[in-house]
């Protein structure tokens, strides 16, 4: 566990240990399911079962992933992983995880075909009356939750395509130690190249092509940003030509555990995007419809 | 150039080589700010001048990054950056990309003190007197710039502290070639890291503190997302106890290029967070204040 | 240098400066492969001699990676590498490393094909006298080693302190996108990262204290390894004296999709690490304990 696996204080994000258990889950499922004969495939994750951190984990430590194929369906495999983790250094060893990750097989050749799962041995029948019984108990889980979704994005109102609005995006990032020079503040280097990731994403959605970067102006970092900041890195398209788009990026920091020094504005800038074909090409770029209200705004 | 340096058609993001010019532009100012006695420091960046990407970079290709310190007044020091792509099967090179930055050296003893720069010898005093007038212009610009964002900090009306609203965070993320499996699906593991980040920014946001993942409920993968998609990933405070937080994150997919699928959501899950002291001991969670508003949209 | 790049204590791993060295010699190679008419190519890992970590690396300090072509036969580079560091707050430079890779060019065409390599110009007859000597040597010891590949690993005991068996540690890995060159083999430096990883938990547990490498024995690979693959690497500790340890690296790759091909053995290595307290200074190594049956085992 490296220091970026965690946050400030050395304990390892859960997110990194979720990564470590699927990645066991895959490959011990996507291995099960071609001890057959017929297409190859690969497992795809289907749902994963409530699940404890037992005990944190720290920087520094040894993560011990196993994982064991528990109950096999048609069409879905079980399997169970348990995350050790092991301070070399005292030789102490604790049980930081236990979960149950469901996956289906899809095949390599037709990606919307699922592929037959072959069986395994259970040990006795009631293992084998147990598995079924979590295997209909998730079934009939996720076909609520599939439900309950469904209903949400048919009420979700979407911005009409083409405006500000529409293309609008941010993103938060937490910064963390490899992102941050000797002195404990972040590279410049690595804050453009966030900022860039979403003026691209502001672009495409935009034009809905493949974009790429023309030029920037001139950007101008106005205070320093330090370790353990959340930054949200905002970009919306402020102007169209024909040819190009140019999106105004900026970047707001926040100390969260600092949380006198309030959030700031850190950096600003314009990045200008043309739209391409496939063949790198120069496409027409869809005019900017603008409202009335957003005209008021674009002297900022 | 690796493919996670790239978009999918192979273009090296901007953002990449942005990058790479800061790093290079850091070393050589730093470098140059410690070639006197006194206090050693670090060199932060100030400004990136406007830039132009001349031609694509691609996978594979070598990229030549050269830096050289052009300008230096009291506190400042500008470095201008070129870059070169060699494509070294066919042996063709080309100019990317020319950048000038203006670094400020800060002492690696008092992170607030701004050390004096040894000065350069320049080539001819036209060569000095045309470096003072980019210093003048980009500190001319860098104060109008101040300005206008001193306004608009002001003009931002935040939401109360404690509600719903003022945690609520989301993330956006371009799925690259790494996030994949060999299908060119996004793995599951990479989907819950990154709702485990955005999770954790919702709960330090509420209580300010050190925060850990306790547990996840459930997660349920309904529909796959492929490479090239971009993920928007929202959490919000749902419930708070005493001891712990519950965070609804949501993930939804949008393939940008192919916009007649529309957006969906891909993944749903509940995680739970608990606040530490400095001690690793639970602290008390503030109370989330709920609005009749949010109230309503809790049944979701 | 950054915090990911280096273990608790600040020194960088010796896999990291082993991936920038592989990462300059396959681009040196790739270039003088190229340099003539006919099929182009990609420059493939065959080799690395025995290599020492003369100094350490440190966060923060940059490194210099230069590479220069010393010897070509029919259809193999020999590639020079040096590394510095370099301390740019203290000015203060270190050569850290020397080594010598042997590469061999494969078609981009057809995979299976090796091209032949343009000779260089020696500075004189001498040069190239000492040049064919390491070829023949180094031809010689791959053949021996692929010999002793062919026979087969022995079963494993119960884990006592200070036995092989206790800290004996293997890792598997998927082959992804980003781990691989534009033929879709994994880079040489990945798999020699992985196994400096590998090889510095077995020292650790062994001797529960800051752990550093100080050399690695000639690295032979012997077959390539393909995306998508799954590797499982290996180490073992075969010998300890007073002040370093032995570890003995072994990369299996499990070509998981193409089940029929079979597991195979890809890369095998011998990595030498040294023990230090929290300045730094050497630690004496505790003896390793080796049962009747493992010596036998040791002919492996």
């Amino acid at each position: 566990m490296r220091p970026d696996d965690a946050n400030i204080v050395g304990n390892v994000h859960g997110g990194t240990i979720l990564k470590m258990i699927e990645e066991a889950g895959c490959i011990i499922g996507t291995r099960h399911c071609n001890t057959q004969t017929g297409d190859r495939c690969v497992a795809a994750l289907a749902r994963v079962e409530r699940t404890d951190f037992l005990h944190p984990m720290f920087i520094g430590e040894v993560a011990h992933v196993s994982a064991e194929i528990t109950y096999t369906s048609k069409h879905s495999v079980e399997v169970q992983v348990n995350v050790l983790s092991e301070n070399i250094v005292t030789g102490a060893k604790k049980l930081t995880n236990k979960a149950a990750l469901w996956y289906v097989p899809f095949s390599l050749q037709n990606v919307a075909k699922i592929i037959e799962v072959p069986p395994i041995e259970y040990s006795g029948p009631e293992q084998e009356e147990a598995g079924k019984k979590r295997y209909e108990a998730q079934k009939l889980e996720r076909l609520e939750t599939k439900e309950r979704n469904g209903e949400i994005i048919m009420s979700v109102s979407l911005p009409e395509p083409y405006t500000v609005a529409f293309s609008q995006s941010s993103l938060i990032h937490l910064i963390g130690p490899s992102d941050c020079t000797l002195h404990g503040f972040v590279h410049g280097g690595v804050t453009m190249k966030l900022m860039d990731e979403v003026a691209g994403i502001v672009a495409a959605c935009h034009c809905k092509t493949n974009i790429v970067t023309a030029s920037v102006d001139a950007i101008n970092f106005h205070r320093k940003i330090k370790k353990g900041c959340v930054i949200t890195i905002s970009g919306r398209m402020t102007f169209t030509s024909n040819k190009s788009m140019e999106i105004e990026v900026l970047v707001d920091a926040d100390p969260l555990v600092e949380a006198e020094k309030g959030k700031y504005r850190a950096v600003t800038a314009f990045f200008t995007y043309i739209s391409l074909d496939k063949d790198n090409k120069p496409l027409p770029v869809p005019p900017l419809k603008v409202s009335n209200a957003e005209l008021k705004c674009t002297v900022i």
